[in-house]
């Protein structure tokens, strides 16, 4: 940690930082530049921001120089992290698709889709039960019926379910069906709901919100992981900014910092940023180019009935091209295609 | 609602969209143009919202042309609402202090600053319990103590209390203490916060997310409405940008835009945008003479030693400049100053 | 300027970065941290910069401790600017009022438009006979004619004259009518323009730009004064964010910033932001409250058929409350209104 | 062109739109809907823009259904267009890439880059002699010095050089060396120069403006159009956001979107986005994924000793993994590396 004093510091500030740090444990270094002093604080971080020294007297600023996220730190965690949902892996040398529905509407749609995931190279089926919604007017979800219909077609199709958890209410009730719980943008800080979901026992994907720095995002993920779940995968999905010919701007640079910065693996959400179904094969080839640890996709047997994000949901012509994209781009920066679990019974 | 035909849409595709209309009840009308059809659809809207017309062939772009929200609009609703809490009004002619401390800490801290409040003019009192935190390493707030200290600090200066909820699971409990609940930043777009505040029988403070739209900030107040409860104040915090200058970029102009928009009062937080005492103030007299409803302010007796946001808190001299404020300038903007009730024992 | 090294760095790398700074005249002390090394360095900062230090092994990161501008900084220069335009103070105890067309269209155009400025309170006109517009197709502006014409309209009036330039190679044409040079937001960053204004003999207003930071916005203005021109006075207007509802998000948050950074006066243009006349007012206002040197306003005699910009210029009624605002407002905040020049005839 | 009323419109309202539209030579269709009436305008959009239909009495809003920019629309040239510099080809079914230093600095240097660029499959020799730098004391380029060092390497290496043109005054000049003119991000929108450019007689390479809409880049480029030149490319550079872990963001999905508005190439920078020598292979190969005709990447013979962007360029081992992705990703988005021509003496 470094303070800036400002130009007009006397003495008297200068002596006022070093005595409160020496009093909390801690060593500060004095450097007086030609018009600034700078104190360097060695020892206990966590104690230095309790002291609010950015208050004090004469200091103009106060610079964070270690991370502040521990757990999810690439800095003491060298190696990256695998996450296996259902057995699936995540991260490493993988490039893993997660494709299914955006909503869950009846047993066939979903079946159908999860069909569709899987013939195109899909070894975990999204599909969400509750819906977090910009209109209190529009299709919430199906609930714990939902749920219900995800666990059939996981028993049929054999692939594990990735759905969405939207209250800390909740998490119990979805963990029971889900083999990964998803955190969406806008629940990125309901802290209540990251808690809840670090205590259910089930690995968990978390969007990176909107309008969240990445260092944000590390954050909410620390606290996941302090509540002793580190079987945490982070999704980029396009945050917010000026541009409106897309719905979000898909940061795909924040794939390679965000696996420098923390050792979780990676993954991009390449249907929910664009918007539109012509934009998802290039942003996904894009994302597996850019060495993301996986893509997750929309993929919908009638994407015209859709009850949610139906643009953007890929089907036919489309889904076969990106089949094409997911068994040959991986090989080209180092990774191979995740393969789904076989059914229990012979569903597929 | 407009729905736009792309310039190479045939004369198939255009009755397609008028034969889909005119089933679901409503009728269309086409008008060619040189480059481009266009077709004006008129009937119920939110039918014609599940019709995902935006993926039929042909379509161009969908354009909505009246509100997504009804219960907060104005276009129902001609005269601004006024909203009591314990008493106090926000809206209309008046103008509302609001002040405190961020966090309650101690019940000796939390009656000085309400004192303090009280003496600026303040007619509600602020102070949170449950404090929604980026780090999980920073203070979280004392929970139901902290709401227990409120109370006696109501009992003891007659200020009604205004404090946050972070968690659907909690809303009971605040609500039993609190005279209006506040919904944060970070939790505007809380589906399952906001529906269970809108149940809770208690006025409601929804802040604006820090990157949500006006309309998608209405839409979440929307959310409170539906539950019943149409006494919602707007609070404008600060938006994010890539200006780092200041911790948010108090965005002003959402006040007259939302009150044109909307029946509800809107006030303004000038504290936490800044992040920085010396803004504080400049930002509150700009916030009363924009025509805010009220402004929200945290003051603290001993900022130095405050356990949250003490750098942007109010003391001394900067609050006697807010106290001098709150009284000359709202009459300029034909407002009055709101009073705060008297305390049942004389406490002040 | 403090090195800070990453948590590999070894002490060949610390050893390296010491030799080069000594070699460059500097003092480098090292402060060895639990996780990481900061290296303070005394000396010529500027010679610091040419040396790349970011790029030698083992940096994590380089933070510059003193601002990157200097003559327009307020670090040197503790006292706030006044800056006279043809006799008109901007700055220190007054609140200047501007305004006019926002483009010269024709003689009566101007001066009907002049007149409404004068009695509405304006000590200055404004009128662009240059125009940058984002489309080709656009009114571009009268050009020289219309510098003409503003000049007539100065002698008619007494009005001096602020007017933009676009490009370097008509500054020395604009300056010999102009009484200020604006630079706009799009060309707040075109470098041969700033410098040509800076040699010009002209007091200057430079916009900000639509997405510059605050210390960007400044070291545009040390370019002019690089060239010997410190008569400029800094114009907030609005800048570019996610909210669609006003065509930009005016910063008022920006004034006092700037004010704390920099002696220079700062102005507010609350026409372009809102884009709409309703919002004028009430941002106009509020940029008296929050403490802005002056304001620059749009008014046209016949808003309806003005070429550029018409739906925010105001007339009638709203130029009227805009008249009892700048009079009454700026001595809540310790200002007083400057006045007008008398014209060298009667003219008004 | 679509006009919304307001939901107070009266008759006379919509009758006054009625004769506007009528009186200019278009035609009205007006449908009345149950809270809203529009009406739809067939006839010359130009013509309807000049009205300012939008400050008529019972507007609300006025929506564009066409795009604003005639010549660089794919609207009205389906088929996309391959822009050639010195012979070799951008667009159509190439990849080009374009290498070089950032700043020209000395001659061995440049000729050094040119040579790591050629060999690592470089078409095109990048290398800037003007600078436009934020601050006033940052390293400006060589000016014609620069020009002719890099017409020097152009002899030796046969590669035809883009080379950037900051000011409408200094189009001549640099035209006179450059096969390429490059506008940068922060003269998107200086006009003169766009339209000097435009009458250079040389292909234009348009950078996206740091805050720029795909909608205004388009509309910059029509400004070159206009003055006869189409041989225009853009380049997407990175946008700026509120995401400070990296320089800007860079938008890779407005490479298929501009792709899908405009018959123009769309090529991409992924040195200045990202700002650090680490993501620029990812982002290299994201962009050659997404489909782009091109990218543009900074190399430097010795980064540490740059006098520009140093830690950004590529060499040794991070140039080798460029040479590859180059050579190996085009063909898995069905297109081909363009080939450098050929020295006119053997020297390379």
């Amino acid at each position: 940690m470094v303070i800036v004093m400002d130009s007009e510091a006397t003495p008297d500030h200068i002596d006022g930082i070093v005595d409160v740090v020496t009093t909390a444990g801690g060593t500060a270094y004095v450097t007086r530049g030609v018009s600034r002093t700078i104190i360097g604080l060695v020892g206990d971080v966590q104690q230095f921001e309790t002291l609010d020294l950015r208050a004090m007297p004469g200091v103009s600023d106060v610079l964070r120089i270690s991370v502040p996220y521990k757990l999810v730190s690439r800095e003491n965690h060298v190696s990256r992290s695998v996450v296996r949902v259902g057995g699936v892996p995540i991260g490493g040398e993988h490039m893993t698709l997660i494709a299914g529905p955006c909503a869950v509407e009846t047993p066939e749609q979903t079946l159908a889709a999860a069909r569709m995931a899987r013939s195109a190279g899909a070894a975990l089926l999204r599909g969400g039960a509750y819906k977090p919604r910009t209109s209190p007017y529009a299709f919430q979800g199906l609930g714990e019926a939902g749920l219900r219909i995800l666990a059939d077609v996981r028993a049929e199709t054999g692939l594990p379910i990735v759905t969405e958890v939207v209250d800390a209410g909740d998490v119990e009730l979805v963990a029971g069906y889900a083999d990964m719980l998803q955190i969406g943008t806008r629940n990125m800080q309901n802290f209540a709901l990251l808690q809840a979901a670090g205590e259910a026992g089930k690995p968990v994907m978390l969007k990176r919100g909107m309008s969240a720095t990445i260092e944000e995002w590390l954050m909410a993920a620390e606290y996941i992981a302090q509540r002793g779940n580190l079987d945490i995968v982070l999704c980029e999905r396009g945050i917010r900014t000026f541009e409106k010919a897309t719905r979000n701007t898909l940061d795909l640079s924040a794939v390679p910092v965000a696996q420098q910065l923390s050792h979780l693996p990676v993954i991009v959400d390449p249907s929910h940023s664009g918007g539109k179904r012509d934009l998802v094969l290039p942003l996904s080839r894009a994302a597996i180019a850019v060495g993301a640890d996986g893509i997750i996709v929309d993929v919908h047997p009638t994407p015209e009935t859709a009850l949610c994000d139906g643009p953007q949901a890929l089907v036919g012509e489309d889904l076969a091209e990106l089949a094409d994209a997911v068994r040959t781009l991986p090989a080209l920066v180092g990774r191979t295609l995740a393969s789904a679990p076989e059914p229990a019974v012979a569903g597929v």
